[in-house]
């Protein structure tokens, strides 16, 4: 039987996120690829760019705990992403497509706010270095704008009549009714 | 190459959080074995009944849209209850390891605040039933307040020193600094 120390949970956290971000990265390109709606594709990209500056963060806060960046593979964020790459795979570009492809990544988008949350607290806790502590509420926030930017473009304040409404127009003659 | 309705979509989302919840009420008594601060216990064992109240919604809207409830195995929930193991397994119990489940309990949390405002979002879109947004709507609410109540017996609004404070002390001369 282990005893860890907090510290050392913090730093399994870390190495857990550094993973999980590095897996979004590569992920990202895909459904950047396959969205349509342009607001989809610009807010991807834009948080594509924040998750790599999110590494840096996180590579900063090894370097002041004066430990080597380190993947944990993150087993969580591989099933998120093997489940957003089921959703879109051989499916056209579509209002549906742009739909699922909106609920994957906030889906991911939680998985991360609960992380840098559970990381800042741990590390307040810890009464590590001020630094630390707002490089992980820079990007607790950051997830929490982009949870915020993709609803918004579901729920349709980019634009008139929201994705997810014009994906339930395209299909309102499609009800299923099967056992 | 497929093209799918928004129902369809719905459906899908419906079959996996019908598999999340069943993989939870798997998990929890393990997470609820293994705490040891009383409120935590008390915290996790009223999620479980929650959790089962929730899977009898989900088959409640499966019944409405005359469907058979079915289970869509989630990758999302197997990878997040894999890490969950992985970080509770061959420990002692202690104030760390109420600290671990309880970060592996809020990543489960906000995956599910994640799906269920996804499920709502495309019921109101599809114009479903009210009792189906109604049934949706009361998970989504028991998630969020689950989320809550954690981050309450962490941060020590249920008690003196909190939990993670606890954990932080009992470990306050283990720094680690090691490359």
């Amino acid at each position: 039987m282990k005893n860890r120390t907090l510290e050392q949970l913090f730093i399994e956290e870390l190495e857990d996120m550094y993973s999980a971000e590095k897996q979004m990265i590569e992920a990202l390109p895909k459904l950047i690829e396959q969205a349509s709606l342009p607001a989809l594709k610009k807010a991807l990209s834009e948080h594509l760019k924040e998750t790599e500056n999110q590494v840096e963060r996180l590579e900063k806060i090894f370097s002041t705990l004066d430990l080597s960046a380190k993947e944990n593979y993150c087993e969580a964020m591989g099933g998120l992403l093997k489940e957003a790459d089921e959703m879109i795979e051989n499916q056209n570009k579509s209002p549906i497509l742009d739909a699922a492809i909106i609920a994957a990544a906030q889906k991911v988008e939680h998985y991360e706010i609960a992380s840098y949350g559970t990381l800042r607290s741990f590390a307040k806790h810890l009464n590590f270095d001020g630094d630390i502590i707002d490089l992980l509420q820079e990007s607790l926030n950051e997830e929490g704008a982009a949870d915020k930017k993709l609803t918004s473009i579901a729920e349709g304040s980019f634009f008139t009549n929201g994705i997810n409404k014009d994906a339930a127009q395209t299909n309102s003659s499609a009800r299923i009714n099967q056992k």
